[in-house]
Order: C-alpha cells, then structure tokens, then sequence
C-alpha cells in the first residue's frame, strides 16, 4: 500500500469499492452527513484575522460581557437552535440510540435552514435520565436561542420539556408534540369547514397518548372542540381508569366528558373525526360506524393506521396520512421553521399556545381559497408558508408579551 | 411605526441607525455572529425529502442502529468537532461568563473550518463545575469525532481534559495547552538551529504555570529538553515548594533538576530561552543576563512580557510575540487545524505527545530552508501547513496504534 500511504490523508481508508447498501440512494446521499458549519463572512489575510479574531473579537466578547443583552445582536444566537434527541423514539424504529438518530437530526437541520433560514446544531445525547437530560441541556443553552426537542419517547418529553422551559428563557419546543399539533389543528381547521361544520361542534376521537396524541388533544381543547376522546392500548381515557400516568390523568379528566368507556372501535361509533397517532391498526368498520362526512387522519409512518383507500370506501370524506405518497400529507416541516422564525424574529421566551393557534391559522389559511376533499395543507415548497407562519406566530408572542425585555402593551 | 410593523417581521427592531459601537469595525463584521449551518445537499422536491428525511433516512439510522461503526460513514461526525468553553480564561480578558466567549468561539470555529475543513460548532457552558462539565460534554459527545477544550483557566482544565478523554473514544485536546505547546515547540527547534543548538542543549525558562505554561513544560520534555526551570508568580517551582496543586507539584518533580530557588531573574540568569505565557513583566535586565544568542518567546496578549525592540536590544537573537504585527508570531492557528484534520481522517481516538511532536517538527519544516531571525515559523495562510500538519498527525496515530479498531502492527 505504499501508493495508498503517500497519497491519501494518513490511516484513512477509502471505503470499498462495491458496497450492497450503495443500492438504495439514500445511502450515498448520507455519506458524511447532509449539513456543515461555515464561516458567514471571509478571512484572508491577517488584518481579517485581526478583526474576525484576537485582537478584535476581543472587543466584541468584553462589550457582551458588559452588557450581556448585546450577545443577541453581535453573536449567532439569534438565528442559532439546538435540536436534542436521545435517540428513543426515532421515526417509527423506536429507541436506536444517540448516533442511530443523528442522520434524522441533520434531516431536520437542513430542513430548519431550508425552509426556516435557522442554524440547527443536532445534540445526540449519551444519556436517557430525565435529570441528566436537563441539566445536559440547560448547561449548554447559553449559545442558541432555541431548543428544538425531538424524538424523546413519551412520558419522559412531557416533564423534559417543561422543566427546560421552566430553567431556560428561550423557546422550547418539543416537535413531535407541538409541530405535529399545530398542522393537525390547521389540518382539521379546513376539513370541518370542507364538511360545512365548525371545529367546535366535532366529536373527535384520537387513537394514541404518546407525545403527539397528548399534544394535538391539548391543543384542540385551547381549539375549542368540547366533545373529544383519546384512546391508547387500553381504550378510551376515561377519570376512572387505573393504572394511567400524570400525563393521562390530567387529559382523562379534561376530556371524555361522556364518561365513556371501552375500546377505540366502541369510542369512534358515532364520531365525526379519527386522528390516529398510535401505529396500531383501525379496521374499515369502525370508520363504518362514524358519523356521516367523517374525517380520518390515519398519520402512523410508514403504516398508516388504516389505508386511505380503506377509509374512503368505508365512507371517510376527507382524508389524511403522514405520508408524502398520498394527498394531504399532515407533515410537521409545514410547522416548525415558520414557528422557530417566528419566536426567533420577535425575540420569544416560550411558545405559547396562542402562538401555535396562530400558525396553525396561518397555515390553513393559505389553502383557504381552494378547499377540496385532497387539498386541506399546503404544499410543503409553498414559499408563502414559512414567512406566513413565522408572522402570525411572532405577533401573538409580542400580543402576548411573552418575549425579551416585553414592556410594552400589546397594540 | 405602522410601516416598520407591517414590513419587518413580527417584532423585530431594527437597529439603531447611529450606534457608537460600529465606529469600531469588528462591530459591523459581528452583526448576526460569524457562523452557519447548512445542508450538503439540496432538497428541492419531495422525493429530495423522500432521501433526505423520511421515509429514506429511517433506512440509513437503522442500517447504523445494527452496525454503530456506519455511524462514522453516514452521519457529518467524521469530519465535525465541539469547541467548548465555560467562559472562564478568555483571551486576556479571564472569567467573562459563557455569552461572551462567544464571538470567541464562533471565531475559532471560522478558522477551523477555513484552514482545516472542519465542522465546528460552539458549546458555552453555563457552569464552571468540573464535575458538570465532565459530564455535559460526555453525554452531547455522540454526534461529534473532536472536543476542542478552549479558554477554561487552570488549574481546571487539566482534571476536565483528563477525565473527558478517559471517558471518550474520540480526541479531547485543550488548545491553550496543547495548540501553544506545539507551535511553541516548533518555533524553538527552528530558533535553535539557527543559533546553532540542539534542543537537547537548551536551558529553558518558562515565566507562568497556568494552561499553557504546563503543556509547554510537558511537550518539551517529551522533546528532549534536558535543563527547564517553570516560574509562577512565586518563582521556581522546586519540589520543596509548599502551597502547589498537584499539576505543579508533579512538574517540580519532573524539572528543575539543578534545585533552583528565587525569582524568574534569578532562573534566567545564563538561560539560553526565555518563555513567557504569565502576562506578567520581564525587565531588559533579566533578559542581559542570559546566555549569549538568546532566545526570548514572550507570548501574553496583547502585551508581551517583554517588547520585542527592548528584548533584542538587551541581547536577545531570536524574539517572538503572540502578536500578529510582529515577526514570528506563535499563532495556534498554525497547529490545531491541521492536528484535527489529521486526528479526524486517521480516526484517532485520542491526540498524544507523539502526535504533537509530530505536528511541530510538520510546522518547523515548512521554514527550514528559510531561517532567518525573523522567519521561524510558517504563515498562518501557507497552503501547505494544515495538509502537511494533517499528515504527519495522521501517519503518528495510525503508527501509535491509536484510531479506531487499531489492531495492525505500527509499519
């Protein structure tokens, strides 16, 4: 190999030449990662050098250190978010571990700057204590102005999130709750409109109490809709049901007003709206046994809960999955770079749910013009979208007063 | 203000038009922060997120999910690093807190990226406990192949860097330490061979004790210095010195073999090299009393210990500075993007004495031909040094046995 060790960067070894995973282009797209980190500005000589670093940084980093407010302005901070997984509950593989999930990170990374014009640095963490978790995340929070969690396995993401919010005054927002919430909420915004109902009149029933199922049903209680039930392997979440988490408890006792018990299959009889967010399976005649002009979002990847044709021909009108191969796909990057852009622009502290409320308005909105039974979200490449989203959502944050510094009135 | 609310995104404010800061231009050149994160690849459609995200990158996290190693192929974590400081021993300006290292360590990032190619993202620790630093950079380790430890005051720094790389598979390396040994190092084997000296021959001062001061000790005693005296601010350490922490009661043991006691201008008196990282003040008489064709590196910022006019005026041959508008400035740029480059591509999982020296005699060599006194160390845009750096590291791991899966014989 003298030719090799005179040639190539030491010890490095050219990968071979023929390898079976090369078959499935998703392989060679990934090799050595989808992002970088790079320079916004250019250094060529020493005078650059004396400016982009000592002497000059010098400057900036002791003018910070006098008036700390100023590392907003003079550092990357306020276009910079992390993006935390412990790699537990990674797409449908389930719990694959920190390097497992980085691929899945840098996915999302360049979807940050792509649609959001966001630097996402993708944190794998070595740990899946609550605690660890918290200190991890806060102790390394002080360059970024956002935390997007990810991928964190339910019911440990509800308590991480909201202790991070409680120690961080930047944003924390944990995607897979609140992203998919948001387009579910605009999703159901303009299939009841479609189906000539309001979101308050619906009966809803939600088939899982993982991350998403928690989340999309708090965010359509703050919706309005007043008859909703949400279901998880053990049926329908009822107030005097054992054996239930925090979490669930809460959600049983603010929901499910009927009181009603027994199986998803029993919960959907009668119901105008399935949201499935479990992975299980929904057969065609319990869609059967919904309300006329039912709404099916059947979101399970890469298996939806119940196939779109099944739904329809058990008489869904209007239906939606989490996949890109059928029409109205309810996919979360309609969500999270307008919102991130938006509580960056206005220098947010949290996300509220009036901010969510409002991207989701946004986003139903830009469809609005052209409802029909296969067009309820726009297109995720609609360029209107993420400037739409961010707009809403940094008016409710200065409406609500929930950003640095927030003196003034809402006006 | 109804134009600036309907235009400018939701509650951004723009700058003031007139700010005193920008009469200084490094201010202007930090608007926003210096840094970025991109994709590698386009995703213009959905078949681009189809690859790139779900469903396609699911394949490429279960593929490293059953073979972790793939992680190194698939994931950016071959050629990305974390630089992390807690914002404790910055520049000249010390304990300024994790904001305003920033503009710090987005620099270093830059420099990073355009002289080594490397992806480097910046951690600013909000915590100065070595216990919770050990332990936050370990468990965000996963998704990167380097930690660049940066601006952590000793005596700290040693325990963390210890412990970090006992803790970890990939390289741990402290720049304030290691960076200024290696540069230093190399500037010295130049400055003895032109005042016809082997290193072997030198007796050696080094004025502080702190980060870089210990790591200096340390690589040239690796080096082959036999006579080295290290002065703090209480003078020569000598083994019967009360009041030392352990890094200095373990380098009194390992130096100053003649027993000196007294001042720094007691040490030097016949000296041939004086290196000075204390930012304290060297007076014109200490440096007279040194050996003929001496060798003075007096390396604080921004004021060296000694100016370099008054150091050559008192008999000095070779003088070096820390400074840029100065001849033969010790510039760690010179060493750690190259050393990285090398440890990344060899896949080394640590950077030992072997590698650094290995890095010197690299940087050394590049001015061999050209010795002068004012010309013993390359230019920090040479071409050449991250590349000649990077293979010479390289080539040291792979024959040291210390990258990944090493099981072949050192050739």
């Amino acid at each position: 190999m003298e030719h090799a060790t005179r040639t190539a960067p030491a010890g490095y070894e050219p990968p071979p030449a023929l390898d079976p995973l090369d078959d499935d282009p998703a392989f060679p797209l990934h090799q050595r990662g989808k992002i970088e980190v790079r320079p916004t500005i250019r250094v060529r000589d020493n005078d650059g050098l004396a400016l982009a670093y000592t002497p000059g940084v010098g400057r900036v980093s002791a003018a910070i250190a006098a008036d700390p407010s100023l590392g907003w302005r003079y550092t990357w901070r306020s276009n910079s978010i992390l993006i935390v997984t412990d790699g537990t509950a990674v797409l449908g593989l389930g719990d694959i571990g920190p390097i497992a999930a980085l691929p899945v990170m840098e996915g999302k990374s360049l979807l940050f700057k792509e649609f959001g014009g966001i630097d996402c640095v993708p944190i794998c963490l070595d740990t899946t204590d609550v605690d660890e978790i918290v200190d991890t995340v806060a102790r390394i929070a002080p360059a970024y102005g956002g935390i997007n969690l990810e991928d964190i396995s339910a019911p440990r993401c509800f308590e991480i999130e909201r202790r991070l919010q409680d120690r961080l005054d930047i944003p924390v927002f944990h995607d897979d709750q609140h992203g998919t919430a948001v387009v579910v909420t605009a999703a159901l915004r303009n299939a009841a409109r479609l189906t000539g109902r309001s979101v308050a009149d619906l009966r809803v029933v939600i088939s899982g109490a993982g991350a998403a199922g928690v989340a999309i049903a708090e965010m359509l209680l703050a919706a309005g809709v007043g008859d909703l039930v949400v279901c998880d392997r053990g049926g329908a979440l009822h107030i005097d049901r054992d054996g239930l988490h925090d979490v669930k408890r809460d959600l049983a006792a603010r929901t499910n007003s009927a009181g009603l018990r027994g199986t998803i299959h029993d919960a959907l009889g009668g119901a105008d709206v399935l949201i499935g967010v479990s992975g299980g399976t929904i057969p065609e005649s319990a869609v059967r046994g919904m309300a006329p002009r039912a709404i099916v979002f059947s979101l399970a990847n890469p298996i939806p809960e119940i196939h779109p044709d099944l739904a329809r021909a058990a008489g869904a009108e209007v239906v939606a999955t989490g996949r890109s191969d059928f029409a109205n796909q309810i996919n979360n990057v309609l969500a999270f770079p307008g919102i991130f852009r938006g509580a960056l622009d206005a220098g947010a502290t949290r996300v509220t749910e009036g901010m969510k409320l409002a991207a989701a308005e946004a986003i139903a909105a830009l469809v609005s013009d052209e409802l029909a039974p296969d067009r309820i979200v726009p297109d995720p490449f609609d360029p209107r979208l993420a400037v739409s989203v961010a707009e809403a959502v940094g008016r409710a944050a200065v409406a609500q007063g929930v950003v640095r510094g927030a003196t003034r009135s809402p006006s």
